[in-house]
């Protein structure tokens, strides 16, 4: 059997650098390729696709264990893509991955993932891209969701992926022998029930805190959080062309002149 | 002529709460409905679909001229519109309105734009929206963009909006005179080249500074960026629903098994 090539892998997330799902990834890829990590020095979730443009960005080499683990970078998961692919890195890397995070990224959530706004920039920048999610937010092992993103891993390097699209992987809470299969999904319908708590600070100044869970979660295992709630992983194939073709054609016979009104 | 009902219109921005785009949008839109404004304390460029969950969100009431112009939030543009629906309004708005932002949201620019998350969050949340942003960092007249953001609201209300689906507006720094047309457009392919400016400061620690411009611009006008290049409104209707149909069909018969590895 011949050798297979080490891969270049890039590893980010947006729990921060010193969280566990990462360096549980990290452990997992480095047995099939050279992994750099570039993540932010801290917790990043739903700070959606942002980037930073009007401060510097700010990176330090990391430390682990008595050894250099990665970069933390003072920014968002898109600005560790951006910055580890334009300034940081040699060259292209082979391979994104962003996770493990700690708690689902499905339905609506997609929107704001940080997890995903990484795995999206690799995609944009040309290189195959994937984000794991571990879909709970208590204390968690990571180990099989690492295990399955290196399996993925080498199903993207041999299949490729169409240019855009990005694989969104999320994987339920549950010991491997009881994880049901894998489920090729849609992003599912799902949206958060929003609602504000309404607090009073100690000087009795009025504050609110966004809380809530989603609600009208689809039935049909054909989507991303009915899969994982069912016991399967999900992996959605989504891009970030975002152009609703058929309202294209409909809205063409608008009347849209400022003209005489 | 029968009086027509006046519109209930939400309004937000990610310039924040003093910009002059936002101004203009409100004092066009208050000739047709009762406008609420609610919108970012401070500038939000490149947010992204950013929400605040880790901290609480304060809100304070912004004057204007000696007169109550809106709400101040401080948080993402995605925040404010959360807010508004979820806490602060009354009853849901008719219609939603984002911007007009200073400078130019097309091709991939459009998933950085918190711009667009203000609009995009209204359309989860059932409200149709549309995000209007001028084409320029210069100082600008948003004289027309405004008045066509009422004319566009109009057409809305009318045709309606298929669910999921926004409209994403942007409009050259042009005299209406000089405008050629109004375009229904696609999401261009360009992206930014980003750069990095390698700096070191005062005490000679290296930083970096996100820099670039948009490179590989469509040439069709049938897309965002060429549209406006060449002088044209371009209306673009987007969605939220990333997952890309063909490659669900096509991962199918990837072999994703962890379990013989």
């Amino acid at each position: 059997m011949a050798a297979k090539k080490r891969l270049s892998i890039l590893i980010s997330n947006d729990d921060g650098i010193d969280a566990p799902g990462i360096d549980r990834l990290v452990r997992e890829m480095r047995r099939v390729g050279d992994v750099t990590v570039v993540a932010p020095h801290q917790q990043q979730s739903a700070v959606g696709h942002a980037i930073t443009m009007n401060r510097p960005l700010r990176v330090r080499e990391y430390t682990k264990n008595g050894a250099f683990f990665g970069y933390a970078v003072e920014g968002t998961p898109a600005d560790c893509v951006k910055l580890a692919v334009r300034a940081l890195l040699k060259r292209k890397p082979d391979l994104l991955i962003s996770g493990v995070n700690h708690g689902s990224n499905t339905a609506i959530s997609v929107i704001y993932s940080g997890t995903v706004s990484a795995a999206t920039e690799g995609t944009i920048l040309g290189i195959p891209s994937i984000a794991v999610s571990l879909t709970t937010y208590k204390p968690a092992d990571f180990t099989y969701a690492a295990r399955f993103a290196r399996r993925l891993a080498r199903q993207v390097i041999r299949h490729g992926l169409p240019l855009g699209t990005l694989l969104n992987v999320n994987v339920p809470p549950l010991p491997e022998a009881r994880i049901k299969g894998i489920r090729i999904t849609r992003q599912g319908k799902a949206i958060w029930n929003d609602t504000f708590d309404v607090r009073r600070d100690p000087a009795n100044k009025e504050y609110f805190w966004l809380t809530g869970g989603l609600e009208n979660v689809d039935k049909d295992l054909a989507f991303d959080e009915a899969a994982v709630r069912a016991g399967y992983v999900s992996v959605t194939p989504i891009q970030y062309d975002l152009t609703n073709e058929e309202m294209v054609d409909s809205m063409q016979s608008w009347n849209l002149t400022t003209k005489k009104q």
